[in-house]
């Protein structure tokens, strides 16, 4: 049976969402991606009738499998985690699968919030011109700001990521993998974060010769190469 | 083949290392604690000689264990799971212990960094007396000012503290234990650092109704009431 997986897409091709990112990542691990049992729907911002029609609710990543529409990447991970437990594990067990739900929750409540006014101002180029406006000015009414202010002081926030982060450089600093020996779903998860900022916007996040910097060179390698498999930032 | 814990130990009996604390749930979780197989020597910083001749360096917890000398609370976690494979598990796993060993850094960095200026001006009530004068002034070279200056602010710190532990409280509202379904190594190092306060100072840094408190007195709890087995922050 078809799984179908609604994944974000940007302008010319381009997969701009940390959360469908982690399920791509997480179907290439359980060995689905790419072959006959997943069909890909790319899904514009401008699609939110469709996916509220569907999943009863506007994001995405959504799946359709066994009957079921999952929304909520932490969802999706478990169902796909339960729904094919023959397959690579994504959590290790079941303690792994609470300090998964951790480390999840850690990225989602203080790494995005690191991350986001670094590529903020940038990440609207990234997205199809028909969604752009609605980003911005989601996004302005959240922030209660123009995004090019909440932006404004690129250093400081880069700065504040590298002490958020360091208990991830000292950790892969110690390990290969977020997850130990072998790469899971927490790897997917904070990998994500990276990887939407990578993808988003003109900063570099992870200075070369950081644990970080190799760690995510290791995690876009992964699955042929699996992280450049689309159009980086555009080049002006 | 007894193996010796060498814990520290404040005044009148008190237990106020976080990283004894570990290992202490960590020898329960095992099922070594209050047998045989272990025997606890309390010790004082005082005693630091007698740790450094010992292991090479002066912090406890340290044991003694088949031959060997283990110290860092970590690698000591490490060795037990690798020594007794056949006891419950502290890790569940290879992902798990990638992943506890993530929170673990955390802990250390960031958790450590928001509690201590909540606890340290209080903190040399606990210990020996004969320990004080150790404590302030190795700690205040270290913060370079006295304790009490660093700790003047306690509704700000504490303020700094729930921002910090919004993750874990986020978790804890949705599964009972940090490690998710049962406790494990996970829920003790967090744990330790609540411990840590709970004994250390006047301060209380969960509020009640909050899924942090409630998993404190569950951790408090376990293993015959293990948390509350020593005395607490000493009345004036």
């Amino acid at each position: 049976m078809t799984l179908v997986f609604h994944e974000r897409v940007g302008h010319e091709g381009r997969r701009p969402s940390p959360f469908s990112w982690r399920i791509r990542y997480a179907l290439a691990h359980k060995g689905l991606l790419d072959t006959p049992a997943v069909e890909v729907r790319p899904t514009r911002f401008a699609d939110r009738p469709a996916i509220e029609a569907l999943s009863g609710q506007r994001f995405v990543p959504v799946i359709e499998h066994a009957g079921r529409v999952v929304h909520d990447s932490w969802a999706i991970a478990c169902h796909l985690e339960d729904a094919f437990p023959d397959r690579p594990s994504l959590f290790g067990g079941t303690v792994g699968r609470g300090l998964t739900r951790q480390l999840n929750l850690w990225c989602d409540g203080v790494l995005m919030a690191a991350v986001r006014p670094i590529l903020v101002a940038d990440f609207p180029a990234v997205l199809e011109p028909g969604d752009r406006a609605y980003y911005r000015s989601s996004r302005e009414a959240m922030f209660g700001c123009t995004l090019e202010h909440y932006a404004a002081d690129r250093p400081a926030h880069l700065a504040r990521l590298r002490d958020v982060v360091a208990p991830l450089e000292a950790l892969l600093a110690e390990q290969p993998w977020v997850a130990g020996a072998a790469p899971a779903y927490a790897d997917h998860v904070v990998f994500s974060v990276f990887q939407y900022a990578r993808l988003g916007c003109t900063a570099e996040l992870l200075a070369p010769g950081t644990a970080l910097a190799a760690w995510r060179a290791r995690m876009i390698a992964l699955h042929d190469g699996l992280g450049d498999r689309f159009p980086g930032y555009p080049t002006p």
